[in-house]
């Protein structure tokens, strides 16, 4: 684990997935489970159109993430997705110290840098494993990615826990726990006294378009949150959403999504490792991190090939033997392990 | 005119019309057009469900905002509804010396205390009409609705054009300008140097659901606003509204709309005005704007009888002897009518 003292000028923080895809390409770059939404949801949001004409009341939609999450609605916030979550704790909490735990996404890091907060980024070591001791003491931010986006490694609630302290806050970005069967690792559920969590419903439902998340934390903070917020920012059918996950089928639904990902993704990463890739170890979202010899050039091939993956080397700590590939249904991974195996891989 | 301080503390800069309505009350509180959105704009918006998967590409719709007003794409920033664009505003121009002009729509002050930011608040007078030299010479920043909220004013845009000057952005809030046949004030065709216009598909495509609103100005401004905004913050069924609600041929049906609105508003301020009712004359939006004694108690007897008004009290420079009434269609003013009738008005 080695420490940076700033950013690497020539990374593009504001590259993602979603400008790898297009043009037909098979889409493994961007982490949207496929088949969503499913067609319960996208009834209830299409029906959604009936009370466009009325302005948004979040008030249920709150609610019902204080249930899922066994917490109370002034412990929630609702945003227009993490992304705003993002810029909202960036322009509240005002950090001197702010560190970020990468390799992440990279939204925090760009969020608090565009609100003029400088940054320290701790860059992980072996396997991606999170050493609390490489946090700078004086950090009075600490924002970490659980699982992690690229890295896929899942932390332990405890040692993340344990970065509080007085006078810090920690900002977890839980977009991919409900990836994990049984969501061991949430801090959702405690809260404990200076942490944050961020949630989306982006990647399990399918909903990147839609611009559904929310903050989970404690009442002061949250209330300083809302004030820092557009009024009206999450949208009638992003509520619908929100509240409709939020139920008690969804969330069963997910968990057993979360199931079946599980073991097609360590398939894939199997299937991968037999070939000699370098996988990182313990993936627990729906993705891979992968290190291959010239993976911007493996990148290219795949793409000539209809194949659009994950470039690594926008994320600060890895480098350009670096590829995220998003984990699909089983018949489109051996679509990508047959390509492949054509490029001799 | 007269000039004033500092807000007075006691006003609810956050009770907006959609508080007063529900429970099965006639809506003449919240501004938005009756029998909205069209059947044509709910089908799009339906149909994009499909389409929630993938993240949101603003370009098209940012185009098409570009060609309907004559300017370049840079020019535009597209914002989940006009209340974000006030929040941008008051983050990014951090103005030392801020001057709304009320009675107006009171979020841009609201999201100017909220950031941190004095205001300083120059009421108008005898009907609300516009006289620029009661704008303090050290304005850096003044805010102004045209049509005006919830005055129904329409200023000249020469008048307010001829408030800028180097030092001070001029932001002209045209949420209702699309109430106005051909739209001969707006300054969304010209853009002067140091004037920011912010508009909204809410009210007339009643889409208040939404969020869905957008931001014009020099391209300077507009890069740094995009700076300050959350990443995705506009969902794709909104961009969805909004690039068709650009087109020629809703541009047409709205105009269309608005020459009905005019008739039957001016209607409606005649037979209130027959009536002994002050009405703020000019009207030129789809609201009128009311001075009855005792308005609240006035309120409060049609809220009895099944309808919402919205009092205006709370917004400053009116008092409790104002109301705000939206104009509806012809059957729905003339059941208002009728109550006040048998309310001996």
């Amino acid at each position: 684990m080695t420490g940076s003292p700033d950013g690497d000028p020539d990374i593009d923080l504001r590259h993602h997935g979603d400008a790898e895809v297009g043009g037909g390409l098979a889409d493994f770059a961007v982490n949207v489970r496929t088949g969503t939404p499913p067609p319960w949801l996208a009834e209830r949001l299409r029906a959604s159109v009936a009370d466009l004409a009325a302005y948004p009341d979040p008030r249920p939609a709150r609610r019902a993430v204080a249930r899922r999450h066994g917490r109370s609605a002034d412990e929630v916030l609702l945003t227009s997705g993490a992304a705003e979550a993002f810029v909202l704790l960036a322009r509240v909490l005002a950090p001197r110290g702010a560190v970020v735990v990468h390799p992440q996404f990279t939204e925090p890091e760009a969020a608090l840098r565009a609100a003029g907060h400088p940054v320290r980024r701790v860059v992980l070591g072996k396997d991606f494993t999170l050493d609390p001791t490489a946090v700078p003491a004086d950090a009075d931010l600490v924002v970490i990615g659980n699982p992690t986006n690229p890295t896929s490694v899942l932390h332990p609630a405890d040692t993340i826990a344990a970065l509080a302290r007085p006078g810090r806050t920690v900002v977890v970005d839980e977009a991919f726990m409900d990836c994990v069967p049984g969501e061991p690792e949430t801090l959702t559920g405690r809260l404990p006294t200076g942490v944050v969590v961020i949630r989306s419903l982006t990647k399990t439902w399918g909903l990147a378009g839609l611009r559904a998340g929310y903050v989970m934390a404690g009442p002061h903070l949250i209330g300083r949150l809302a004030e820092a917020q557009p009024l009206w920012a999450v949208s009638t059918p992003a509520l619908v959403a929100i509240e409709a996950c939020s139920a008690p089928n969804a969330v069963a639904e997910a968990a057993a999504w979360a199931v079946e990902l599980a073991a097609e993704r360590d398939r894939l990463a199997a299937e991968l490792t037999a070939r000699g890739i370098y996988v990182v170890p313990e993936a627990r979202a729906s993705f891979l991190c992968l290190r291959v010899p010239d993976a911007l050039g493996l990148r290219a091939l795949l793409r000539q090939r209809g194949y659009a993956v994950r470039r690594g080397d926008t994320f600060p700590g890895l480098g350009t033997d670096w590829l995220r590939v998003a984990v699909r249904d089983r018949a489109s991974n051996d679509a990508l392990l047959d390509v492949l195996g054509e490029l001799g891989i």
